[in-house]
């Protein structure tokens, strides 16, 4: 497989809801955990929902990561997708854990690229 | 499991190059796509790079949208993820494989939510 990069798909479960509730300290951990694995930041939108849940995506030049939460579910759905093997992605999973303060997520792992017949997955689970 | 949501990734090969290559336009297919399948855009953010390659992320109010390109593979990775059961995803997925003219695409659906042990991961190639 001609893999162009590393996609994870995280669910945090368990978290701090007021946490989840909060765009300013979402865009601030997401930005500074593209930054701290080595990625280069390019733009980002956030939103905040009524009456709660942040979504936000950053573009980075390696692709991307977003996040989703429900603090009503203390979750997040959280993806982080990098393109090359110089970044390491799991880093900031840790990174977004330990933000959200969550006990308990998923990481489920698919490599993409082209002239893959179907994206290799991985599913690793992690208590954190 | 408390499925929040569904999240297609899809593999999009022998795409147009120069297709790939255009901003504006992927940013118009992707918007217009979104809008079809019934989602409401409430951000986005689009980066041409050189010599070539497009990242575009769409965040919608049921999750978001992202796309990136390598026109030197005819390539493009596509993520759709949209919560709830309201809107059709794979709606999306055929309008942009239209447009960008992918004869071949393979697409990844994961069901993601709270308090699942993993994410429920069924494959399915399509050849369009």
């Amino acid at each position: 497989m001609n893999a162009v990069g590393t996609h994870l798909l995280v669910e945090f479960q368990a978290c701090n809801a007021e946490t989840l509730n909060d765009l300013k300290g979402l865009r601030t951990a997401l930005i500074s955990a593209a930054e701290e694995v080595g990625a280069t930041v390019i733009g980002d939108t956030f939103h905040q929902f009524s009456p709660h849940g942040v979504t936000g995506v950053v573009a980075i030049a390696e692709s991307h990561l977003c996040i989703h939460t429900w603090p009503e579910y203390a979750y997040a759905a959280v993806d982080i997708f990098t393109c090359g093997d110089s970044l390491t992605p799991h880093l900031a999973v840790e990174r977004i854990a330990d933000y959200l303060e969550s006990t308990d997520h998923q990481v489920t792992e698919i490599r993409r690229g082209p002239r893959s017949p179907v994206a290799t997955k991985a599913a690793v689970t992690a208590q954190a």
